[in-house]
């Protein structure tokens, strides 16, 4: 099968862009893509290098580049017309029935959609990062009363990433708590989550999957051993099912996924949207 | 104008279904839209508690909902096809052009595209956000040969989360080192970010704006008085200046805009695709 070389184009940062254009290409997943992303298109000099660019490889190949476009400027698009690849077209496409929707015309600027467009935002998504690393890990304790939802689960389950996915996308104040070994060994909840039990979320991974992250971290010893391993995550269940506390299988989950579950199954708000 | 509610319709996350509609409703500024998202519509049931919604909010207000949808199975997409709302339909819209250049069928299942399509890109980007985490700040010093870019700039410049969005998003290894008030007051580069000055790159923003985000996090003193700030920024630029370091101003920038700034303007490369 040939190669295809897809182009991503954008007049902002291009993340749209590849978003949209992977979405798809996930759809053919035993086809081999080579991707290049092409940003900050916004003038017609840089237009027209992209447009040789393109057709260089086209000249290359066998077969002609797929280009995925959210350019918002005719002006800009136009150029892109005549290239040799198959262009798609993500702004046009629905600008229109929007247009006609709406009974406005759009504003045809470019797209903000990944700019800052309020340093409110902004603000928001930095003040969540922030409290994401401080209550990391159970680094504080104090303060949970501010947290949109304390994740816990055993070390390695994925609560970092989440907490940090959830505030850096979705501007949500996410803490986490590590189980540790002695609050294991009784199914009682420790003292310090319990004025905080409707806030709680726990994750659990599959066992094999958790002795592979650990080894990673830690070769040898009992850390990473399947026995450990085993009883930590049976008992931390045990304590998600005694104190009715929902929890998610991140083991076949990506940090978006497991994000999103986490918002659709809690009454947590997004403070900002992506 | 009439308030318009827009649903988020998804078998996944709804994370593409989000990007795609907010890219567009940004051309439509002066409107307000309340938003919904629907994950995990994954059954006819669901499919058709949405519709049910969709009709609700339809029924409740003078203007009928806008449905961005990335549904892909066919069963769970016509459900909507009579539900009360503008139907813009991604996946469909798309997916014939794809197969028709390709000369393929897509696989018509469920988009994983913020799936766990495999582990390796999982532990790509979590490898990557526990190395940020731990070149934080200047946090860690030794180690800078396995990072692909090290940011520096003055406190509060934007460089932690922008070393996190690039870890999560791109699987790319950042550090950042802060510069402090000694290394200012030279133009020398510190003796540690010597031997790595082509990865290096600087973050800078406006005195204005610097001032006010550091009076978040301490209102008095020195630390944000403009003086100081205004001070410590010349003195950043005039290093960046002197070592020939490429830097972006961060000022009216966004995370994902700084992100792809870097990476556009340098070699570095993205180790995973959003």
């Amino acid at each position: 099968m040939a190669r295809r070389t897809v182009f991503f184009l954008s007049d902002q940062t291009g993340v749209t862009a590849e978003t949209l254009g992977h979405s798809l290409l996930t759809q053919f997943d035993e086809h081999q893509f080579d991707q290049i992303t092409l940003p900050f298109i916004d003038s017609v000099d840089k237009a027209e290098a992209a447009v040789r660019q393109i057709n260089a490889v086209a000249t290359e190949q066998a077969a002609r580049p797929i280009i995925f476009s959210t350019l918002v400027h005719n002006e800009l698009r136009q150029r892109f017309m005549h290239a040799s690849g198959l262009f798609l077209d993500f702004f046009n496409t629905f600008i229109g029935p929007l247009e006609k929707e709406l009974q406005m015309k759009s504003l045809n600027r470019s797209g903000r959609a990944h700019g800052m467009k309020d340093s409110g935002a902004y603000d928001r998504r930095i003040e969540a990062t922030n409290f994401a690393l401080n209550y990391d890990d159970g680094g504080k304790i104090r303060g949970y009363e501010r947290a949109d939802v304390v994740l816990i689960g055993v070390s390695r389950s994925g609560k970092t990433p989440t907490c940090l996915y959830l505030a850096m996308t979705y501007g949500v104040f996410a803490a986490n708590y590590p189980l540790a070994e002695d609050e294991l060994e009784s199914t009682d909840l420790p003292k310090v989550l319990k004025p905080y039990r409707d806030k709680l979320y726990g994750l659990t991974i599959a066992p094999e999957r958790l002795v592979q992250i650990r080894k990673e971290r830690r070769a040898t010893g009992r850390y990473a051993s399947p026995q450990q391993v085993s009883f930590e995550l049976r008992a931390a269940e045990a304590i998600f099912k005694r104190w009715q506390i929902p929890f998610v299988d991140t083991t076949s989950f990506s940090i978006e996924e497991i994000s999103s579950t986490i918002l659709s199954k809690t009454n947590v708000e997004r403070r900002v949207r992506p």
